[in-house]
């Protein structure tokens, strides 16, 4: 039965490839939908791939558009009604060899006159979960998973967060930083085990895979911070994992960080300029290299967020200490849900008062309460208000993007609150500093992007963890 | 009791940042080492920071070597006896400010000046487990995961993959790649539970945080195979987790691989050019822009490696179907371990033997027993012998590099191994097909690194998580 059904398909699959011989002879040079739109091989006998986007049958001729993760943009396709086939349909995948042409119309600046059709994969657009023309939610898309990559708003945001990755990898390179693939699995439970996901194999022997408890990481700091005792420049970008069991818009349990840490530093400056410069030049290639994927978020999805993002980019990002932030709080006539006396955290609601207060552009807020920071914090032996060399840098948006410290490198200070920590100290320890920037906050906002679940490829949060 | 050390070093420590301020009056350009040796700002005030690696005392002389992980080389220091002081010793972090100068010695081309020598960072170097002017074996500095990155040896591998993994990421931006962040955590269990770690947590009820079983990514083909529906080229650079109850010097718990997938593929080759172009390209990179780290693996952990990596570079790949292989290995004189019929997985003896049978230089195999391959290599449909679109890629000294496949695309063909699977397929599906390379085993490779545990930060591995 089987054997039959696979002969009857390898009569059919010939055929597919007699006719893709036939293309080879006359070797068109193939060509990405981008590089077509630009008008490369212009008059040249072209081949291009990809899904269709549109169809339109008139009497004489047919018009497709064809799309291929590129561009935002689709090419259009015009082919004589001859070439016309019931299975060119919204969704399914073509080859179209052809001539590319100036465009009459003025849409487009170029377009493919098709000699060739060929339906490399049909789609049935009944069962399709995208409708042709329509414009879904970021909501709507998000329940299909496999498939939210075909529409516009979710290739356009891939193809950002894959040239934000570059733009960010290009600035830590430009500027002397060693790129360091801290672990995934460790042994340190790090900050609170509480939020940490434990990884686990039972060998025959029903022992631990590792001998010890392993967990997924939550921070590269102290893999950082290892090696920031030969590097003056390091950092890390790659997954990092909270088990918060929270369905919030703002927490992913699978989500990428940056990381970096700089030693030889004097004041928290060496470190907050490093932030601003690496948002601003990760934002600037963005901008320049995505203009139109950004321009669809700016226009359809947060309609104003680009005015907001051009302030952003124009100012110096302020800088204000804890202290003067809850003095600002204290003296704020709205009504806050949690505390605002010295000592407090911020809260979300906290944070974005502020950045609203300081005119809407980012702001840093720095030298928190000793007793709100974890033990690596510098200590800024200040009194009476006791506070730690700390910083975080809160966004229009999406509040707290990145969070950083000077690091204690005295020996005294550290063995006082922790003993384990102490032999990376004992060897040419330096004064040296570090901060962690949330990657897709990061596009969040600079897109306008609400809900985090939208700037990630298969987003993972309590109870989801699709394909 | 803690109060009254903290006053005492709080004193101290305002000393220290008085005569850091002293420096900062005369403002210094803050170079790195790597500047320093290339002649920047020569005859200027310049300050320098770094941590010891050779001191040599005369009368009125004192030389340093100050490195600070931008460069293999370090900086050679000349200063007067008057700043001596016995914290400068070998692993002490120090800070010097003074004028560059072209040196009167053959050895280096440029020497710095000092005028003030600070120490930041003590080290005991009775304490200190790596010995000035020691050459220490890998297999020693080893056992020191928290320090290894400060020998040279370590510390050239960690510029190499750093800058490794730019040029894979270039040449993936060049050739038009989308790179797509594919989750660590997935609820598939994609080939064989066996090597799969588990991650879990428990929430308050006792239920799992995804509801679901939750694994570590084995690999991102299938999140990489939803977007080669949207997009024609995408890839992925991340960690993958195996685990393999191995000591081997082949395996690690945690790995780094690159995968790609191409869609609208015709033929084996489609994978094959990709492969050859991405290891020469990147390796061409590698060598231009790390020569010196390079060398040093090279000339002192495996002397001849250069002369196997150049004919590599040079030659085309060699392609041979796994038929020819079993030809070739079935009339070899040599005596294998394991069977060499036709319907055999090749082990690592017969990869071996195959890569020194065809001139120890990269070789494909092509076209693998139907029956030796997942269910989503696609069936070449011929006889007697049925084999599937597979590939593997075998390089020296390692063996296998990569594997890939063209992907079973038809949706009859598949619905006949496997139910799932099938939703992607529905929808535009398209010839396709992708690879994985080991990116350990590709530093590996280039280096003539024998251990795998060399050629990564912190590996992780069965009864092995330190750090």
């Amino acid at each position: 039965m089987f054997q039959a059904a696979a002969k009857t398909l390898s009569a059919s699959c010939q055929a597919v490839s007699f006719s893709i011989r036939h293309y080879c002879r006359k070797t068109p040079t193939k060509l990405r939908i981008s590089e077509a739109l630009s008008g490369a091989k212009l008059g040249e006998n072209v081949k291009v791939q990809g899904w269709i986007r549109s169809v339109r049958r008139q009497k004489s001729n047919l018009f497709l558009h064809v799309n291929d993760g590129s561009s935002l943009q689709s090419l259009q396709i015009v082919a004589g009604s001859q070439l016309s086939d019931p299975l060119l349909t919204f969704g399914s995948a073509v080859e179209v060899t052809g001539v590319l042409k100036e465009s009459p119309h003025q849409k487009q600046p170029f377009e493919l006159e098709a000699d060739q059709l060929h339906v490399a994969g049909e789609c049935n657009p009944m069962d399709f979960p995208f409708k042709i023309k329509e414009r879904h939610s970021l909501e709507y898309i998000r329940q299909f998973p496999h498939l939210r990559c075909r529409t516009n708003a979710f290739s356009s945001l891939l193809r950002i967060r894959s040239e934000a990755t570059t733009a960010i990898n290009s600035y830590f390179k430009e500027n002397g930083f060693v790129q360091i693939h801290t672990p995934v699995i460790t042994s340190n439970d790090c900050e609170g085990a509480g939020e940490l996901f434990q990884v686990e194999v039972k060998n025959e022997e029903g022992e631990n895979f590792f001998s010890v408890p392993a967990f997924l990481t939550v921070s590269g700091q102290l893999h950082l911070e290892v090696m920031s005792g030969a590097f003056t420049r390091v950092y890390t970008f790659g997954p990092t994992f909270r088990a918060e069991n929270s369905q919030s818009r703002r927490h992913l349990a699978e989500f990428y960080m940056v990381e970096a840490e700089v030693s030889f530093t004097q004041s928290l400056e060496d470190l907050t300029k490093v932030m601003e410069d690496l948002f601003k030049s990760a934002t600037e290639h963005v901008l320049a290299h995505c203009a139109e994927d950004v321009d669809l978020f700016h226009k359809h999805v947060t309609p104003g967020h680009r005015d907001t993002l051009d302030v952003m980019m124009k100012r110096r990002f302020l800088v204000i200490t804890y202290s003067e932030a809850i003095d600002i709080l204290s003296r704020s006539s709205q009504k806050f849900a949690f505390p605002t006396n010295w000592g407090c955290d911020l809260q979300t609601e906290h944070e974005k008062y502020l950045v609203k207060h300081c005119g809407n552009i980012p702001v840093f807020v720095t030298d928190y309460p000793y007793d709100l920071k974890p033990f690596y914090a510098r200590d800024n032996q200040d009194n009476p208000a006791h506070t730690a060399a700390a910083v975080d840098l809160l966004v229009p948006g999406v509040g707290e993007l990145c969070g950083g410290s000077l690091r204690e490198e005295r020996l005294d200070l550290l063995r006082a609150r922790l003993e384990e920590y102490l032999d990376l100290r004992r060897f040419g320890s330096v004064p040296h500093g570090g901060f962690g920037l949330g990657f897709e906050r990061y596009l969040q906002c600079i897109l306008g992007v609400d809900n985090i679940k939208d700037v990630i490829p298969f987003p993972r949060f309590s109870n989801s963890c699709l394909l």
